[in-house]
């Protein structure tokens, strides 16, 4: 029943694991690439699994709204629709439908929406998130959860959360349990301790197949993140795997990997990668700049990605300059890739008992405003 | 030296051959995908070279402006610029230039234009053409022409004509010789045809690797432009290939094969998978038509594409809506697919000796205003 969780060693906090799914086997830590409307933009599913990645994440808030659940069901399940056989994640929808600001209310029931394709109503409650996610056939379904504004007042943080737990709750009773699905809860209370403490007794109290830990990576920076990940991991049942929602950097998964996380997705390496921002491993570089125009190296020497195994930056660049589509296609690639490589060799790190050695070599490399 | 012909076998007119170069060896008759600014667009090169092409067409015009054709020469020429080691034919920049119109000027000397990027000044000499495609490290050559405009009198025609062959002899004192490389000449007159007469005698005396019928498709329609190709193909020498430029929709293909043809580039797979036009077995569909919504069946049965192996209808309309970078790259294989199919199809035929059976099905199957 459910999908399995087994860890397979550890270096300090760090975990070394896999996941065993109905569409599949991850490896972990592992990277989830974003798939938000049913595709990993600009790249063919194919190319999404010769970069490593094991698993991908799809968007229930866009999914539903277009070609909607109910369409992809039809058509035999997200995996089928868009021809990506592996497991899959789906998030609830919570974290854009609240982003849309004028465009919702919510209350105790769910949130009430106006989609912003076309102005139509629509009304997300936990029960009818994790229908959608059944529709779509999500390997791994999330719980609706308000994701918390930063900064919150404590107050405000502690309201927030206990509605996440409720919905949980109800989300639990909704999710259909089926061999080599699961159902993920997810740890809210903004910057509290305490809150977060609460936060996971509740949720482990009723029993999820793995555990999230929400609203970071909403500005409150890598310190305060980290902080947060310090004072919740610990307390999480060991047995099952941990989600760090939406991040990030490279630094802040070699930092989350080192405090007990086991998975990650972000929209970074594949929204970087069309507007021309390559992570190296020497930092991060903009493509665009005129100092690449005659460069015959490639992007990263050590990298077997085909941008890198065919192509100098001087051609890169002037993809990007031509506005060729092949450039974002080329730049995603590699930015996986690139992804995809720091997971595996972290992992390796775990298993060789190397963790810090490795990790600080990722951590020395980065150069947010690295050599452009 | 220079590149060789083989005729392998013919059926009727139609001409089963194998041009040998430097690069590489293509199979006749052949159709060369467009990869205008040194990308075949939405096309990873590795995925052009597995529908089946063996050569591929670059634009004069587009690379000497941009990143400019010394800059291409500086990082080791074309075939490794764009990572495509297979031949590459470049035109010579007239069509583009003259079809600038109000940006050019042209005389006997060549032609002054701006360019449409920057308006800096350049100048196109016969010699400046060679030199440029030398730089950029063309398989196959082509000489610079005036693009006679249509409809033009006999005598506008013949002027234009004559100049053209007066470029091309001066093309020919300035091409280099190399093994395996190739020069050719292209056959002017409009849609006379004893201007093509004339033309096709001046080029043979001087001589070239290969001979392209230039000036067509530019309107005068399928019917007059077979009727050109009936005018010119039999007093062409059999022993060089034939290049019948900027040609065409699979009929017209068929048509020029069944007359003696042996080379084709057109943007119209590339163009059109772009815009969401797909070309099938039955005819052309749109695929952002709202009846392939829910369509569970791939593109075309028959195709072995990325876009039919892995794809329904109803997934690809999905992308086009959503205006998702993968639909354009789907359909733009899936094109360049189908016309690769329809050159192996035409090859097998004219080998087996049933030219004639294989090309009416695809004639019959041609419905340009098709099931939409």
């Amino acid at each position: 029943m459910t999908i399995s969780f087994e860890l397979k060693s550890t270096d300090g906090a760090a975990r070394r694991g896999r996941i065993s799914t109905a569409h599949g086997m991850i490896n972990t830590p592992a990277f989830m690439p974003v798939g938000t409307a049913g595709t990993v933009k600009a790249m063919h599913p194919d190319s999404v699994a010769l970069t490593g990645a094991q698993i991908i994440l799809g968007n229930t808030y866009h999914l539903m709204l277009r070609p909607g659940a109910e369409q992809v069901a039809a058509l035999g399940g997200l995996h089928k629709f868009m021809n990506w056989p592996g497991p899959i994640l789906t998030d609830s929808g919570g974290f854009q439908v609240m982003s849309l600001a004028d465009l919702r209310t919510i209350d105790e029931q769910g949130v009430v929406f106006k989609s912003h394709l076309d102005g139509s109503r629509h009304h997300l409650t936990p029960e009818r998130a994790i229908e959608i996610q059944h529709l779509l056939d999500a390997t791994i379904t999330m719980v609706l959860d308000e994701c918390t504004p930063f900064p919150a007042t404590e107050d405000e943080a502690e309201h927030s959360m206990m509605r996440s737990m409720r919905w949980a709750e109800r989300c639990k009773q909704a999710f259909v349990a089926r061999p080599g699905y699961g159902l993920f809860g997810i740890v809210q209370g903004s910057v509290y301790p305490k809150l977060r403490q609460r936060s996971v007794t509740q949720l482990a109290t009723t029993g999820f197949d793995g555990y999230a830990v929400g609203g970071l990576a909403v500005g409150e920076g890598q310190a305060a993140m980290l902080e947060v990940l310090e004072a919740t991991l610990p307390s999480l049942p060991k047995d099952r795997p941990r989600y760090l929602m939406g991040v990030g950097r490279p630094s802040d998964i070699v930092g989350a990997v080192r405090r007990g996380i086991d998975m990650f997705d972000c929209v970074m390496p594949t929204r970087s990668g069309r507007t021309g921002q390559a992570f190296v491993r020497g930092g991060t570089l903009n493509i665009r700049n005129a100092r690449h125009a005659g460069a015959e190296e490639p992007l990263d020497t050590a990298c077997r990605c085909p941008a890198c195994r065919g192509h100098s930056r001087a051609y890169l660049h002037h993809l990007f300059k031509a506005n060729e589509m092949l450039g974002p296609m080329l730049l995603t690639w590699h930015n996986l890739q690139h992804y995809q490589d720091l997971m595996a060799e972290l992992r390796q790190a775990i298993e060789a008992g190397r963790f810090e050695e490795v990790a600080r070599r990722w951590e020395a490399a980065e150069q947010p405003e690295g050599p452009g």
